[in-house]
This record gives structure tokens, C-alpha cells and sequence, in this order.
């Protein structure tokens, strides 16, 4: 078979750490070509593999005819862009929050739909594997109906991360949109999702800027969750977790409780009410970079290449991304959003 | 000095693992009354201490010249039977929730004042030793300012606790009012109030009935608060944490973390940014009696002693039960209540 | 329902210790007859709960009209007793090894049958929840096939154990017929057959009296087993382990391997080859009766009740015991015995 | 002094990993000849050490006047080439086991005592610390007797080892002439005779091929022993130990237990009936060369600048042979083999 | 054999703790008198064996015939009682300090050998199991000579320990002659001579009352020691260790550290210099009375059963004795004394 | 500002490791001279700064200007080149022991008053931050008064550390002047009087030269201490500690006891008599260049900055010397000697 070609828009911190160099490890793919406002970001890449380079992605997917498009700009651009390589006619691996509202999202489920493309959504936290083994074991049934949890997502916030540090989009609000909850907070509601297979009912929200200097978008937000089996919860977002970084999920059941996350050594443990202590060590091979990739390049590829469509969808994608909406909008509007 | 005389109103579970057992401890305390519907209650405690018992507090209150009075009825009775023992000319101690409603808690507090006598509410939170160490490292102020919260309060429930068991008043919403929110929500509502040196300024609740059955009070109970000063943060009450029982309260700060109750050695543990790990155990001798006692009726005694106003006291209980009853309130109305 | 009438044959250390006081504690039995030529130690269970005392098992077959009885005598004395006892028409639970012979072992199983009785034997092994637990994760698949394995059951000798300490019939090679591999042997025959649901083709074994003195009976029984699958192991059970006591189990698979009862804390380990460790504490509440009984009489009684065959049946015995008779005649002729 | 000239044949893992930084390291010799089948193998050492290479080890031994060498080759090699050293007037050092039959081992025996040259063989095991502290204790007595034991080494294959990977002389059997027992399990019947300072009596052998495809020597070779004190014991070689790799010995003895190799930390551990409990770290430093080394070539140069027998000599090496002979003769007869 | 008739003189916390049990557990002894100036404590013990009881132990050698005393006296009376019965022709077991000066002890040697009676020293600490222990590693020789050591002992002082409380004789000069220094100190002056077989040369000693109110004796010791060989050490005696109880002895040696006491769980711990650690658990089965006794009347017990002269004898007890009475003139003048 | 100019007089280990090192990494320094009678390492450090190197410290202090010096020199040298440097105008930073006598002692700070300039001596174990945190807890008060202390410094000896290996000048008298009293000892003078802030009355001294061959400097110093509160101690340095390195510090107080340095995580320890743990873990990151440096040289240059007089200045490092000089002439006299 032929390799897909693929080209990566936004060249950033998400492209530099996760999609290059996954799709340099993944023998399907070729890398055409890349996408920067910043050029030279954008031709260092190119370089590398005897590719092209743009400042506008508009120019790139005019010039260059590609199978799949990965989008890692400012959360502002994830829709136009997927759109725009959707009508090109490739297949779209976006970036988390896959939009700036829902009208954007379902418009970009509708483009791929029409063009008759694949879009997946960066949600790596369904692929990390002490998530995909609480899925498991909630799966199984030995723990009964979940009753309440709590999930969280903490950390120093994105200076240290961003490639522009302190100036990163990731504080501009036009560019960014949101802050910790378009971060972090939409990996949880996608997360809960997930491993309750249930869908969120009402939300309320506090969102805040509480310690930042020189933004307005939050660093801080925290949501009431009741999903539609009636379990409810509490999801955290934060960027000023300056120690206790933090990101786990506490699951109480009917028959025990799940901890997810909380431990350094086990990442996954069960106690059940007749006394059994299961505890699992998962994704202990930091150092094979396989184990530490996200998974999501090689996800999307493997939809591309069996022709499945993906299961983290546009339309998953965008339900996750409704439930922080929502807590913005309780937020602003101080009553709880059914959705 | 004189002995202090004083009765015990409602002997169930509280008043016979705590209340009595400690007053009994206490050199400065002479028991001479105690009142309860099942008689047969009262009695036995009458007999062990020569006292005399009541099937009705008013009997008990009119036939008894008392110093003080403690109050460990269900909680629909707490604020007539507080107000009856302030007009007899009683101290009062009253236990948690204080009162139904805020009317009554003000009410409470007006009697109180109007017959020279202390109120005092039974928030023992505040002196269990890992919570008075976490307030003193909080004033040193090496943590900076607190940033967010969570702090949580979860048991299998009042079943194992109570000396009715499932029959118990907590599952009567007609005398109970409230349940996991009035039995260990309003323990915290209390203690993020004494420990930040803040009050609550909006409230969201999502308050239900998620797993018990045959009653209609709450057994799951989650908020969100926001501080006068911004602070936000988590409140979780639950009757349905049949393993993974908690009394936790983290706090993020400017300058690091403090962690108390969620190890099992090191009841408070603060992690600061500049590498620095303090790890506290505190409260360790369990064997000791004076340790393992709440510190509640000590705390009373002492006030009543020294002509001291209780620092728990009816105004501190009311601000703490506004704080969940906003939660209700909020549950009630989809709505954010601001205090 | 009326309760089902039990007899206990033989009360010595297994019926005082496991026999009787399970079967007090199960709802459904009624104890009506108890026998030993120590006819003191009938007595005194007998007076214990209105019943009657036997010095001879056929006297009390002979009077007592009794729907099921367990035998507990001697080895040497399973099979005359537990096919008298079918021949009185009495369902029977027969300690193991269930016979000395294969002969009397096959004999039992037909006067169950011709009786229409149930003939359930002791190896309450199969019930303890580690291996119930390792078990259920073999039978998952995700170990794959087993390669190899060793299982061990060590101790320091019945002087411990037994109510005649040094005296006691498990040294007397009339009465006990084997020594180790009797006592502790068959029980990890039974367990690797259970685990693996797998049949032993061939054994090697060496069988001697290494260190006890004044008695003739192993004291340690070392085998070689290889499966019908072609799956080999070792077998190996000692009365000369005064420290280092084991009664562990390890299987070496294809995916990984798992360890039963190596580890203190955590009864089941599981390590596969993709990284992933599981740690499994089961059987945790020792000081919960139920927990620490050995599972059999429940299961011997319900099997009864629910008028379903015993899954640890006599043919299961017969197969278990067949193992380690092969390994005392590999011992006497220096070959390796095919089953 | 002038130095020792030493030819290494056979330049595989074992050459490269062991023998040959091992003399680098040995002051007092000149590495002069290497010889392998794969000339560049041997040129590329013999440009390091300014020698010379050979594809024909007879080549090597008629050209080249040396002092000793290290025979490093498929097992089927041994001994024709120690004997064709030891008739060049070389001291020969062999890998284990030392050859394919008895009878070669007493060829190579009685090849270096007609020519006045040292014959020992590279037992490994005995010079690990932790071997050697367990030497220690067993001889000072205060384990006393040891009346059992079991002693195993286990890990995924060669493959991982061999220079040659899935394609090494490991699988071919013409080449090998044994598979795991003679990787591994004549280590352990080396070791076991040294801490015992026993010989074995009686051999009983399951040696099977179980796993490993595309080869027909042993993967998994389990056997019985009994020492002609009466000791029995365990003694198992696998290559299928794909997780839980073992390389330990427990002894049981008249006052305790001795465990070595079972613990990750302390190497040794001895637990006393009396409650004494004694563990020993030994081997600690891993850093350092020394220590890592294997010890075989500095006691064998050592023998030789010294004048003095290796320990480890030819005698010990055939009846550390003959005792793995007798399990494949078991395997192959049915029957238990006595040395 | 008769048993050997036994009187104890002085019946306060050292005899009821640890003589008195110690002989009743003896099965060759005989307790026939007891002396006590409060008669009732002699009495208690005198109607529990039928023996007879003493307010002047005077009397006591006057009117019993007895074949060995313990002298559980305050200290200012050890020699005049020792001597008496030894003059009375009794085997003697003085606790320590054996005498309040060099001369007393010299005359209650002296005693003994004209009587032809044993004189043993309760210096009880050489029969802990991690003292012999060191005893024995030392003797090894595998640690190489002792360069320098630190001992000390150090606890919250007698008040909890004697019958008296705060009223002991242990505070009242007159009687105790010396306070930490003789309850503490000088059982480590005996065990550093034993452990180095080797003698104190020179002492320096500040002494001192620090803490405790209304007594003079010393409640700190610290001494340097120079022994015989050069070996330089700290020697400390502290009845103010609050917290932080210490009775530990670290050993700097040519080849590595020996620590004893210095953990928990192991009390002997040597570090080589080569990275062998050795850990010891000696002494762990504390709830066997055997090993929780001090050992002392044992071993005094079988030194007259069996005629030997004890090992500790008046000798022996001399010179620890000299040495802290060193200490207390090092204090006294100001200068280093030599021995 | 301009930077500070600074000399480096002696090029030896603690120059090239602690001061060089630290003074590049300060913003405000420019070194502009070294000097070593080895002048190759002078020139080497010259050539990496564009600097002067000297042989003669005199020259250098003749030809070049310099703001600050460091006195890096052997023992002996101390006194004389401080004092040039100070005639100089230079400020003066000068190593521990700051001179050989307590007269050399007075004249350096003498020189430094008359010529208006700073003398700080580099006792950088003040500002390790486990000392800093005991002080801050001792200055608390919640330890109470420190009633006794032990505080040592050991380790294998200078060999490892200097540049000259055994031919080090801290083993020839001349220079050293004294050995490890003078190295590690006059360290833990100077932190026993700040954390006690209190001054040593009484000294008494046994140090000598027990294992180093070939020179007559000490190896191990034993010390006495008595403060004037009367707080006693003891005081070890020893060169000889092999293995059981140690830097710790242990204080017994009124209220608890304050362990610095003794385990491996938690470097300060308190546990006080209400049963209060507190364990901090302080100077963790020590991948952070800062918290590595001894905090000495920044200290120095502060004080230069600010126009600070330096804490740690020649009055203090004279009190702290002439602490181990009267454990000289204790040792030499045979008497305490009072400061």
C-alpha cells in the first residue's frame, strides 16, 4: 500500500511532542508537508522530511493534495481549518477542544460527512492505559452501578509546556477561547463519558480566572456533573495546581470503589465491600516511547488504513465539548444547564 | 466551684458515644437530667449517675434547675428544644446542623442573648488536632494565599452508627430535614469557612437521593463554592462510600499544597514549590481518651468555666448552615445562590 | 424445610476445628449424632447440642437415622465409613485423600451412586479465595496457555495441628496410610488439576521419611508432573518446613506469569510481558467468620439443600488422590508411572 | 613475571560478554590468538589486542604457542577442542557444560592431566557472592542438616543473549546437544553439589521441548534428586519464564530456612527456628567492574600464576554433567537413573 | 538435686520485675525469704511461695538458711547486704551498680572468696541477643578493629519505672549514691569492655543534674572514653530523653559499621566497606518469656547449679564500676582521670 | 554597579569546587586573579576568565586591585593572607578554621576594622537548609530548652576530596595544623552555638591519631561541650568513619526531641511528648544548581552588595574556633578547659 500522505498545521507544542513525532514512528505515513504563521517552524519540519512548508494552510492545502490532516493550531482555528482540509478531501485528526462552540462542531461533523472523511478528535485520555483498564473492570460489572465520583486535571498551567511560554496563545482569548477548561476540563468531560458510557444531563459551573496575571481566560474551573443515570460528580480543571499536580478519577460504586490515578505506583486500584483489594500497574514501560506516545496518531492511522471509522468521533468529540460549554454558560448566566 | 449541672436532652448515639462519656470525664460536670422519648434511655443513664430522666425535655426542663444543656435530639428538634433550655436559663450546646432553617438558627441565637447564656454548636472539625494543625500553618502564611479547594466527607451511611440502625431518625426527612448534607456536609461547610477565614459568597447544589432506599432524604450531596475573596473550590457530602471512606480536605496555594486526611499515617502533609516537604502526625495517641474525645464538651465546659463566649459559636453554626441550605436551595431552583 | 440431620464421624482436630463449628453456623443443619472411639470427645459435642454419642460409627449409622454425615476419622477409615454411611442412605462429605486406595476410592463412588447419594470430598483448596481468584484470571485467557509451574504445601508436621500432638494417628502408618503426601500433597494434586482443568499423564516421584522420628509415613514427597497438555511442574509437600512455610502456587505462561501465595499481603500476582502487574489482596477479613471457614460444610450443605451434585465430587477426589498414589509407587519401583 | 598468552575459540555472547573484557582486565595477560568460524568476529578482537585470528581453532593451536585457552564454542565443541589445547600444552579453560557425554568429559580429563595442564570449567554460579555467603553459612552450621530443597533458574530464551538471536547454535541440536538443562539447569546441579557438599544419588528427568518453535531441544527441564545423604530436592531449567525470571535456591533445614536469590534487596536471608531472622546484601556493587565480572577468569588466570589446581576442576564440572545426563536419561527411559 | 533456696532482699520494682518472675520461671529455685523495709511488699511475696518475709534483712541471714540472695537494694546498700550474706555463706547476685565505691567493691570481692560463695553483677545487657550478637561479629574479625564508638542509654528517667514514682530512692542521693550515671551509664561502661575486650584507660566525664527538680543526682552523663588499645568513644547516660528513648551502639571499625540499636526491626546491622550490608532480627519473639527476661537469673542460677564461676562476676562489675566513678571525679576536678 | 573584582588565593579542591564555581555563577562578580604556588592552577582558571594568575599571593595582592579575596590556602596560610588582603582593602572571605591560633584570629579581624572592610569565614553548614529549618524550629519554641545534644561529622577522610589525593597538605602538621577536628570538627562548633544561641563554657577533649598512616594530624576528636545554660553534649569528628558516613545532629529537649540529619528522606525530625511527628524533607532538589552551592559565596557577595556586615564573621568563626582549640589543650593538659 501506499503511504498516506499527511500534513500537520500548527507546528506548536502539540505537533513537536505528540503528532510528529508519532507519525514519524508510524510506517504508514509520509509527511508532506507543514503549517506555520511562524515559518521557520514550519520548514524546520520540512526539512527534516523533504517536505513543504506554508505560513498560510490555506496556501498548503491548495498546493499539496493530502490524505489526512492533522490540526494543532489555537483552539480559534480548529474549525475552519478542519473544515477547509475536510473539503480538500482529507481526513481530519483535531485537536481538543474540537471547537469554539457547537454550531462550529456539528459544522465540522457535517463537512467531513460530506466529503466523505474521517474526523477524530484528540482525546488521548480513553487511550491512556490505566483509563482503558478502569473501563475494563467498570465494564465487567464487579463494582455495580456507579453512584458519584470525582475527576480532575491539575497542573502549574501552560508556560512550561507552550513553545512560547508565557506569551503562548494558550492566554490569549481570542485564540484560546477558553483556558483550563478547554485544556484539561474537556479530557475529563470526555474521560467520564467514557468510562460511565452515560451522557451528562445537568451541569453548573464555576469558571474563574483566579491567579493568572495578564489573561482573562480561566485558569480555574470547577462543574457539578449529573449524567442521565442520575449518578453525579464533580469535574476540576486547573492551571494553578503549582504543586499536587493532579489528574485522576475516583469512581464509588455500589459494591466499592475504583481509584484511578491516585497512586504513584498502582494506577488503578479496586477495593471491593467483601474486602478484595485488586491493584494494577499499567503503562509502567515509560521508557519504550510506544508506551509513552498518546496512541491518538496511531488510532487515527489505523482508522485511515482498515477503513473504520474512528471511535473517538466528531460527534463524541462534540458532546464532551457541550459539557464545558455548558459550565461556561452556567457561569455567566448563574443557573444549572440541562443539556 | 460548684459542680455544673448539667442535662442531656436526646440519648441516642451522639450523646451516648460522645456527650455523656465526656461530660462524665470532665471533673468541673455533675450529669442530673437526662431526657429521651424511649425512657428507657434516659433511665439507664439517670441511674448510673443518680440522676433523673424525662420521656419529655419539657418535663425535664421545668422539674430541673440545669447549668447547661446539651442538645442531641433529631435535627427538627434542635432549635425549639436550644430555645426552651435558653429560656430555663440554660448554656446551651446544640448539635450540628444547629438548626431546620435559618430563621430558627437566628431565632436560637436571640434566645441565647436574651437570657445571658452561650450558645454553642457542636463542630468538632475544628478541633481535631490534623485540622487545628492545618489552620496554624495556614496563618503562618508560608502557603501564600488558597487558590482552590476540595474538601469532602463520605461513610457507608448512618446505618452502622446509629443505635436504631436502618430505622434510625436520619432516614425521616420530617426529622432529619436533611441527611448526608446536614450530617457531614455542614462539617465542612463549617470547617473551609474557619480554615480559609472566609465566608461563602455563591453556592451551586446538586442535592438528590441516589442509592438508599425507602427514604427521601439526601444520601448524595456536592457543591460548589465560591469565597468573598474568590477562592473556589468542592464540597462533597456522601452516605454512599460503602469503601474509599474519606474525610479529606486539599488545598492549592500560591506557594504549594497542604493535604490533610488522605494519608494514613501523615494526617497533614504540605508540598511546597520550593521542594520543601513537611509531613505532620498529629492526633497519633488513639489510645489516650482525651485525644480520641471530640474536644466538643471540654471545649463547652471550659467556656461555661472561664466566663469565656464559646468561639463555635450560635453565629459561627449559622453561617455554616446557611452555606448548605443554599446548597438545597440551589438544588430547589437550578440556580447559583449568593449569600 | 426442615433442617438436614448431620453426623459427625470421628472428632478430632478437623471435626473440632472445621466440621463442627461450620456446621453450627450454617441455618440449614441440625447435628443429631456424633462418633469416636474416644467417646469422651462424642459426648462432649453431643451434650453440646442435645445430641447422641457413639464410640463405634456403625452403632451410630445403625440408630440414628441421619441425612448426611462427614467423616473425619483416620485415614485408613474413609472408605468402610463413608460407604456404610451411603448404605444407610446418608449423603456423605469425606476428608481427604478420600481413600487409600484407588480400589476403595471407586468403591465409594458406586455405593453413592447406587444409594442415590452425594459423595463430596474435603478439598477446600479449590475454595480458598486466592485460588478461586487465579482460577477465575486462567480461565480469562489473557495468561494464555500455561507452560509450567510449581506448587509446594510446607509445614512444620500435625504436631501442631492434630489433638494428640506427637501421639496422633497421622504418624502411624496403619491408621494414616501417608504422611505429607496425604495430608498436604493431594491437596496441591487436587489444586493443579482445578487450576489448569487439565489431567496428569505421568508422575515421578521420591517419597521418604527424611527427618521425623518414630514413624514410617513420608514426611516429604517431592513429584514431577507433566499434564495431558503437555504442561510440567513440580510437585511438593513437606512436614519438615519449621520455618519458611509455603503453600504457594507459581505458573509460568505463555503472556506472563502468576503467583499464588508468594507474597504476603497480596495473594495473587499477576506480571504479564506487556508491563502490566496485577496485584490481588483477597481474602482479606480474617476476623470475619465466614471468611476464615474453609468453605466446605457451605458447600457440601448447599449442595444438599439445592439437590445439585457436589462440583468437588468423588470422581474429582478419586482423580486427585490417583495422582499421588502414583508418585508412592514411582517411589517403590523407580519409574515413572503413566496415569 | 612475563605474561600469559591466551587464545579465546569461539568468539560468540558468551566470548564477547565474559571471557574477553575479563582477560582485558587481568593484568597479568597478553590476549594473543582468537579463533571463530565467523573470521570477522575473531579479526575484529584481534586488531584490538594486536593478535591473530583463525576461522580453524587446529589452525589457531598449531600456529600459535599459548598458555591457555578459553574454549567458548557450541557445546558440541568442547570437548575436541579442550583436547586438542590441553595436547598443545595450554591450560584450558571450558565453558559449561563441560561436554556432550561422560565420556568426553573423561577424555578431557585425562587429556589434561598426560599433558600437565589444568583443566577447569566455567561454574559461575559458585563464585557469586551471594552463592558464596550461603557456602558460608551452610558450613558454619547453624542451619544444621539440610533436609530438602528446590533450585531453579529460569528466564525468557537465549535469544535475547546470543549474538546471533533466534538463529543461534542454541536451537541447533546437533550443536547444542541440550537446551535449557545444559544453559542453565547444569549450573544449578553444579550449585548444588557445592553448597550441599553432596553428590547426587538419584536422578528423575522431565525434559521436554514445550514452547520454543523451529528447534527439538529442551525449553523446560524439571527433575528430582536425591542426595546420597537423603536430602530431596527440586532441581529446574526453563526458558519459557517469560515474566517472573528465577535464579534461586531455598534450602530447609534442621533449624530453618535459608532463601537465596529470592529477594530483590537482601540476596540472602536466614530465618532460624529461635525467631532469629538474618539477611544479607551482598554483590551490592554493581558499578563496579570487579564485582560484575564473573569471577571465572581471575580464578582461572589466578590458578595458573599461582601453580595451584582450580577449584572448579574437571572432576567437578563431569559430575555436575552426569547429573543432568541422568534426567535426559530418565526423560528418555521412564525410569529413575542412580549415579 | 534439692532446688536452691533463694532469698531476694529488696522487693521494689527490680525484683518484682524482673527476680522474682525470673526465679518462680526457674524450675531449680526455691524462693524462701523475702526482705523489705515496707514489710507488706515483702509479705505479698513471702504468703504467694510460703516463705518468710523481713523488715531487716539482718534478720533475715539470721534466721534462714539460704543457698543464694539477690541484693535488689538501693545502691548505698549493695555492698554492706552482699557481704553480710555472703558472710552468711550465700552465692550472691547484686544488681548494678554493684557497690558505691571501688573499695566497697573490693571488700565484697574479698567476701565472696573467703566464703567460697559466688558474687554475680546484674549487668544484664552482655545477655541481650543483639549484644551477643555483636559480640559474635566482632569476634569474627570480619569488621577488623574498633576505631572509634559512641554507646548510650537514655530514657524519660525512673519515674515510671519504680514502685515509688517521684518518691524513689532513685532521686535520693543518700541511697543512690549516683543517678543516670549509675541506672544507665554504667550498664554501657560494662558492655563497651566486653564488646572490645578491651579496658577503659582514660576518662572525662561532665556530669550533671539538668532537669529533673528536688534531687541532686545526676539526670545527664556524658563521658569520653580512650580504651587500653587507643579505641576513642562517647559514652552518654540520660534520664531526660523525653522522646527519642536510645539504648543503641554504633562501632566504627577498619572494615565497615556495626550498628546496634540503631533500628527497630533490625537490631545488628554491619556495613562493610566492601557493599555487603548485614541485617539481624534478633531477640523478635518478644512474647516468649523466655526471651524477654533479662537472662540474668539464669545465668546466675545455672553458674551455681553447675559450679561454674559466673561470667560476670565481681571482677567484672569492679571495672565497669571504676569507670563511671571516674566520670564522676573527672566532674569533680576537672581533669581527664586515668584507670 | 560594577561588578565585584575578586581574587582566588589557593587553587586547590574547595576553590575549584565550592568557591570558583559559585563565584562564576554570580551576576555581580567578575574574577579577575588567582593564585597557587601550583601556577598551573592558577593559569588555568586565569585563562577561562581573562584573568591574572599569580604563584605569590603577595604579588597578586601587589599588582591587582581586587574588591574581595577568597582565602582558599592550607590552614597554616589563613591568618597571613587574610590579613594582606585586608591590608589590601579587599574584603576577605576566608575558609574554615579561619586561623591556627585564637591570637592569628584577632589580628585578622583587628586588620579587617582598621582597614574598613568585611571578614566573613565560610561555616556553610549554617545555611544548609536542614539547619536552617532546625533553627527556625528550636527559635519556635515549641522544643522548649535543649537540654542535651550529641553532633558528629564523619566520614573516610580527605583523600577522596583533595586534589593531591594522600599527598594532601591536610595531612602534613605544618600546614594543617590540625586534622579532622580542624576539617569537619570546628563545623559543628560553629552550628551547635548557632542553633543553641548560646555560647560554650566548658570543654573536654580526646582527639588523636588513631588509623591514618603516616602523618601526626588527627583523625578523630571526641569532645565534651558544655554551654553556658549548662546544656551539655558531645562533639565527634572522625576521618576514619568508612562506612556509617554522618553529618547529624540530635537535640533532647523539654518538650521532644529534634533529629537533623539521621534519615535518609526527612533530613529534620521532631516528635514532641503529645505524640506530635513532624517530618520536613528540606533541600530536596538538588538537581537545582542553587540549593547544591554551599550558599557561601552568594552570602559573601550579598554582604558586599547590601553593605551588610556578614553574619558569619570573624567574631563568630573565632568563637567557633576556639571551641576545638580547647579540645587541643584538653587533650594535651588532661584538663576541662573553660572559654
Amino acid at each position: 500500500m501506499s503511504k498516506i500522505k499527511v500534513a500537520v498545521i500548527g507546528c506548536g507544542a502539540i505537533a513537536q511532542r505528540r503528532h510528529i513525532p508519532e507519525y514519524e514512528a508510524n510506517p504508514h505515513v509520509e509527511l508532506v508537508a507543514f503549517a506555520d504563521p511562524v515559518i521557520e517552524r514550519a520548514q524546520k519540519y520540512a526539512e527534516k522530511h523533504g517536505a513543504l512548508a506554508f505560513a498560510d494552510y490555506r496556501e498548503l492545502l491548495k498546493e499539496v493534495k493530502v490524505d489526512a490532516v492533522s490540526v494543532c493550531t489555537p483552539n480559534a482555528l480548529h474549525a475552519p481549518v478542519a473544515i477547509a482540509a475536510a473539503n480538500a478531501g482529507a481526513h481530519v485528526l483535531v485537536e481538543k477542544p474540537m471547537a469554539a462552540t457547537a454550531e462550529e462542531g456539528r459544522a465540522m461533523i457535517e463537512a467531513a460527512q460530506q466529503n466523505g472523511v474521517y474526523l477524530m478528535v484528540g482525546h488521548n485520555q480513553r487511550l491512556m492505559p490505566p483509563h482503558a483498564k478502569a473501563k475494563e473492570i467498570l465494564d465487567s460489572g464487579r463494582l455495580g452501578k456507579v453512584i458519584s465520583f470525582r475527576t480532575s486535571f491539575g497542573h502549574p498551567g501552560p508556560e512550561r509546556w507552550s513553545v512560547d511560554g508565557k506569551d503562548s496563545w494558550f492566554f490569549r482569548k481570542d485564540e484560546a477561547i477558553m483556558g483550563a477548561m478547554g485544556d484539561l476540563g474537556v479530557h475529563k468531560s470526555d474521560l467520564i463519558r467514557y468510562l460511565l458510557s452515560d451522557e451528562v444531563a445537568d451541569v453548573a459551573g464555576f469558571v474563574n480566572t483566579l491567579h493568572k496575571e495578564g489573561t482573562d481566560v480561566d485558569d480555574n474551573a470547577t462543574c457539578l456533573l449529573r449524567m442521565k443515570s442520575g449518578t453525579i460528580g464533580t469535574l476540576v480543571a486547573s492551571w494553578t495546581y503549582y504543586k499536587g499536580e493532579d489528574n485522576s478519577t475516583v469512581l464509588w460504586c455500589e459494591n466499592g470503589v475504583m481509584k484511578v490515578g491516585t497512586h504513584p505506583d498502582d494506577q488503578v486500584i479496586v477495593e471491593l465491600r467483601n474486602g478484595t483489594v485488586e491493584r494494577y500497574k499499567v503503562g509502567a514501560i515509560a521508557t519504550n516511547e510506544k508506551q509513552t506516545s498518546s496512541g491518538v496518531i496511531d488510532t487515527f492511522v489505523n482508522s485511515i488504513v482498515t477503513q473504520t471509522p474512528p471511535s473517538i468521533s466528531g460527534e463524541e468529540g462534540l458532546r464532551s465539548l457541550e459539557v464545558i460549554l455548558a459550565a461556561f454558560e452556567s457561569q455567566a448566566t448563574g443557573k444549572v444547564i440541562s443539556l
